[in-house]
């Protein structure tokens, strides 16, 4: 820190991403990428891009991608918002929707970039403690605030709630915003996408990093009422005209193209899930139920410090937060078939070595 | 607007990027995008990285490109720091190091951008006007102040300044951080960056989008000493851990890998630049010496306006700003050759028209 820091810059701690380590070469369970690639349809477009073009800005408004999403889910052109990675689209939503002087809610085991958004923007919050079991009291969204936020499925646990659950958060809500953050949601949730008509202040977050194989993209997206969008777009168009470069936009729309990669690949990672929870359990791991692309997962007699020091020892990524309540949890990405025989092999021996 | 906007974003005028009209074929004149494409090694590697790997998270840190970059300006990786766009690495820079409550200084004749960042993070400022033939007056930025930015060349005008009042201004302020937005220094002016090992204040900001054709890979950068870097880290590490995607970290690396191609497109701009500059001034065009890819001109008898409107029906678009001071001047980026001449043709029978 020097002398020419704003206040802000020395005031604020950011968020840690999971490590990639360059040493060697690991099984990466830790960010919940997808072990598959993406749609061949995808990098052919992205090739195809890459030409005279990219001499010329993008379309700041990036009509064809918002008119590709809004196709795919019905929506309207005008009710689709896209960005540089959910992470962008979080972001610009704190300052499109939050005011610093209205307490925000969301929950105390969540998404950890909340809270750093919230120091960010100076916006103040009060956590929702979950209950025991990780899942989300819904009715402690049912006071007074300044708008809500919260991922369904919730991240790092797992945890869906219920279509009728999300109702009743935005029936107590009128006149707040309520986003959910959909970073999950293809793989076993159900989409709240289907209440934007019926509700003026629900925003959904998406990305293409996960159930869509393109973390190396770079593309999040915004949907809800045309209203909220522009609040996003004037955020944005404050910040960046261009957000995503002409090989993101092109890439992205040919994803939403091909939706019959999408629905095969997302299948198989549920299957393979599954398989995993079933393992787990069998010796002796608690596993919450997730309906993510990730299990978050504890033992009752080995540590999560050890089982996740002793992985990473034999070349296994996992993701370990040293926070309150979750300090006993690993959260494990759902890789290959393949990478997942090894880590369930590993983690056995591990086990039953300290049993 | 609705009720679920934040104050923020109610207050908000955001910026306006050039027209990009979509009616008919345009010579797009009127948003200094380079007429040349990109090296051909930059789309070469662009095609190579749409692969597979794209299912992964980029490197948050982007090593290799910092690394890339560093080893072009001879500084160390530690001084590199890159962004979405240099507009995102601008706007990065007014929240690492500006405060709300210590008004910054600019040009009031500058890149439109830096009152919309100004108001959308709530630092004041101050306006330093230019002198009449739009050269800046740098004893005016020795005075108390919470920080100094302003593009050399100047935009819109094109006008640069010299190392020897740079470090003037450098030596006046060394409590404060001062900016140089060096998004044209390639086609003439001379850069700053040799002034890093000697002044810690100094923070430099450039883009791929003019000098290196890359206007539609959205990459902009920063170069300072380790400190001032680390600030820019902090508050990006704060609002998204992967600004680039995997396509526009190698297409960048490449683009400063390539300098032969990169001399020779901008000695090409350089060239024409000058050609028009005569042409125009023979017409009875004021023409504000230019050391950027546009020109910025004048006529005395035919209002920009007008120009700009017949321009435009004639299927050239330049960039006209209507506002104070320079609401009779119109932009006209560098484009190829034969570009070039098809502007001059129709200009000068606008104007011969007219008078």
């Amino acid at each position: 820190m020097s002398k020419y820091w704003s206040k802000l810059a020395a005031s604020l701690e950011p968020y840690v991403p999971g490590e990639q380590p360059k040493d060697r070469k690991y099984i990466k369970l830790n960010t919940n990428e997808n072990p598959y690639p993406p749609s061949p349809r995808v990098t052919e477009a992205i090739r195809k891009a890459a030409n005279e073009s990219l001499k010329l800005y993008p379309d700041p408004n990036g009509d064809e991608l918002r008119t590709t999403i809004a196709t795919y889910y019905g929506l309207k052109k005008e009710q689709v918002f896209f960005g540089n990675g959910s992470d962008e689209v979080l972001a610009f939503s704190f300052m499109a929707f939050f005011d610093p002087d209205r307490p925000i809610l969301f929950p105390d085991v969540t998404y950890s970039f909340y809270p750093v958004y919230a120091e960010l923007f100076k916006i103040s919050y009060k956590l929702i403690n979950l209950n025991d079991d990780f899942t989300l009291p819904i009715e402690q969204f049912f006071r007074e605030n300044g708008g809500i936020i919260f991922p369904n499925p919730n991240a790092p646990t797992g945890n869906v709630i219920s279509l009728e659950e999300i109702e009743e958060i935005l029936l107590h809500n009128q006149d707040q915003i309520v986003i959910i953050d959909e970073a999950y949601i293809d793989f076993g949730g159900e989409s709240a996408v289907k209440l934007i008509d019926k509700y003026s202040n629900l925003l959904i977050i998406q990305t293409l990093s996960k159930s869509r194989c393109l973390a190396g993209l770079r593309v999040g997206l915004a949907l809800g009422r045309e209203e909220l969008i522009k609040a996003l777009d004037t955020i944005k168009n404050s910040i960046n005209s261009y957000t995503l470069d002409r090989l993101a936009l092109i890439g992205a729309a040919e994803a939403f193209r091909d939706d019959q990669y999408f629905q095969t690949s997302r299948e198989k990672i549920i299957i393979t899930r599954e398989k995993v929870i079933g393992e787990l359990r069998k010796i002796g791991f608690k596993v919450i139920p997730s309906k993510s692309n990730f299990v978050f997962i504890s033992h009752p007699s080995v540590t999560a410090g050890e089982i996740y020091q002793e992985l990473k020892e034999k070349s296994i990524l996992v993701r370990y937060f040293k926070k309150p309540r979750i300090d006993n949890y690993l959260r494990v990405s759902i890789g290959s078939n393949e990478e997942m025989d090894v880590f369930l092999e590993t983690v056995k021996r591990i086990v039953s070595q300290r049993t």
